[in-house]
């Protein structure tokens, strides 16, 4: 007989949701995705968006915990889950969690806090700070950098359990925007790919990590190589995608340590910044975001308030 | 009587175009813009696009030099007018220009060259080396630096007529993108103005100057400032402003001598361009963006081929 749900694990974002049925040995018995992300939700449409997701999961027992991080949490979300504000020891997570009420009593909703910093720069996170605390957990004891690539990639330091401080970069923001709305767009019609997609990013990395106070000039640089040297959409989709990498990768550069740099985030985005990492006399080290994910909530669950 | 119209003096964009009636004297006796940019013309429409703004300025004797500069000179526009390439002598403007045939075969139309750049980066412009002409002109042997901001800024370093390097930095474009379509999108609902938009401004453009490598890094601070601190609409727009020119600015900082950089462009943004060069311990000086444009247009006439 099927180990039976023993809680549920939630990773709410802006665009999409992911659960996880869990079981009480820590083994996950299914998983569901979900287009109901938090922008597209009034605040009395999460319980509703939670029971559909619970369906697919297939929970029929409602005496259950759903722990939830993400964006359910911020102003605009389910319940605003006050941000901790760092230098702080990510293990008082679950303390910091407020509960909703679910359209079934039964269930304990808890949505857990982000994370802010006012000192040195005011800057939020949403979701990073589970991954962060799955991360401590997974790999005890490390201390250092950690670099998680995405539309807003996030560079925290990391202690143990504690997030000293961290960074913002919208790398992956600015790619889409170029690509779709800039002058640029005209030169970028196929995606990244093939020998000349390589041979691209590896010219604009090569340029980011040399020059990073120049991106605003060498952005340019795609239209005008697609107008004076015939380099093809390939070509200038990598050199964009490596000038912005190797730009972001430069500005962290005296922070990175001779320790591999844990890499959080889509397998093939996190491939790409250990390239970069590489041609900056560096390295990465490629982390499962699922299982930091699922192992963030689990040890925030342990401490639910 | 009213002097008569000896020729036609064109600033033809992507987005608009510009005519002047010059005198044989060289006075301007009328002027006139449209919408019908080169961007939204076929190469068929050109011919009528021209014959309603000569309509527009007056124009009854059809015996005429119409010297265009800009965009209708690109390959997608009315008739391609191969780039001189930098370093070049901007007073070969004349002998680069193109001849389209108007409805009025006793027109005689002159498209422009624009410049480009090979070695040291790719790079084009088209009209910007006109005004340069234009500056040359009116400025005669200045030799130094010259700033154009705008949409995508340039700047170049000329000698004499002499146009040696320029380089290209996306500022405007990434302003209004990041204004219309990204996440900074939420904290930007009102114009830069007033006081907390003059406070954002110089705080913006100090961050850029003093790092301007972490310009990924510091343009998610216009979110989290207004989340977090309640930071105003008018601060995060003079925010976003500032670090961008002071961005821009910071990565050219080292070509800039004691002498003030000449600022052609919109009279506002030079003022904002002047401002952040006072603050970066250099100078600018604002020049009248329609007379060099003139002065270069009626150089390249008196060299036509």
């Amino acid at each position: 007989m099927a180990e039976t749900i023993a809680w549920v694990a939630v990773d709410w974002g802006t665009s999409n949701l992911r659960a996880w049925a869990i079981g009480e040995s820590g083994v996950e018995i299914a998983s569901a995705t979900s287009d109901k992300g938090m922008g597209k939700l009034a605040r009395e449409q999460f319980p509703d968006a939670l029971d559909e997701v619970l369906g697919k999961l297939g929970v029929a027992e409602r005496a259950l915990d759903i722990v939830i991080c993400g964006m359910a949490g911020a102003r605009q979300g389910w319940m605003e889950a006050p941000y901790l504000e760092a230098p702080t020891d990510l293990g008082g997570l679950g303390q910091g969690a407020v509960h909703p009420a679910a359209n079934d009593q039964r269930l304990r909703v808890s949505i857990l806090p982000g994370v802010c910093q006012r000192q040195g720069g005011e800057n939020v996170m949403r979701g990073e700070e589970t991954q962060l605390l799955g991360l401590a957990t997974v790999s005890p004891g490390y201390s250092g950098l950690v670099c998680m690539p995405g539309t807003h990639s996030k560079w925290a330091r990391l202690d143990g359990t504690s997030i000293m401080d961290f960074a913002t970069a919208m790398t992956g923001e600015m790619f889409d925007l170029l690509r779709t709305h800039s002058v640029l767009r005209h030169s970028l019609v196929e995606p990244l790919a093939g020998e000349d997609g390589d041979a691209g990013f590896a010219e604009g990395a090569e340029t980011g990590l040399t020059n990073p106070a120049d991106l605003l000039g060498q952005l340019f640089r795609v239209r005008a190589a697609s107008l004076l040297s015939g380099k093809s959409s390939a070509w200038c989709a990598g050199y964009l995608s490596g000038l912005l990498i190797g730009t972001e990768i430069a500005s962290r550069r005296d922070q990175i340590a001779s320790e591999p740099v844990p890499l959080i985030g889509s397998e093939k985005l996190c491939a790409l910044y250990a390239q970069v990492l590489n041609m900056a006399g560096a390295a990465g080290r490629l982390v499962n975001s699922t299982e930091v994910m699922l192992a963030g909530l689990k040890a925030a669950r342990t401490s639910l308030s």
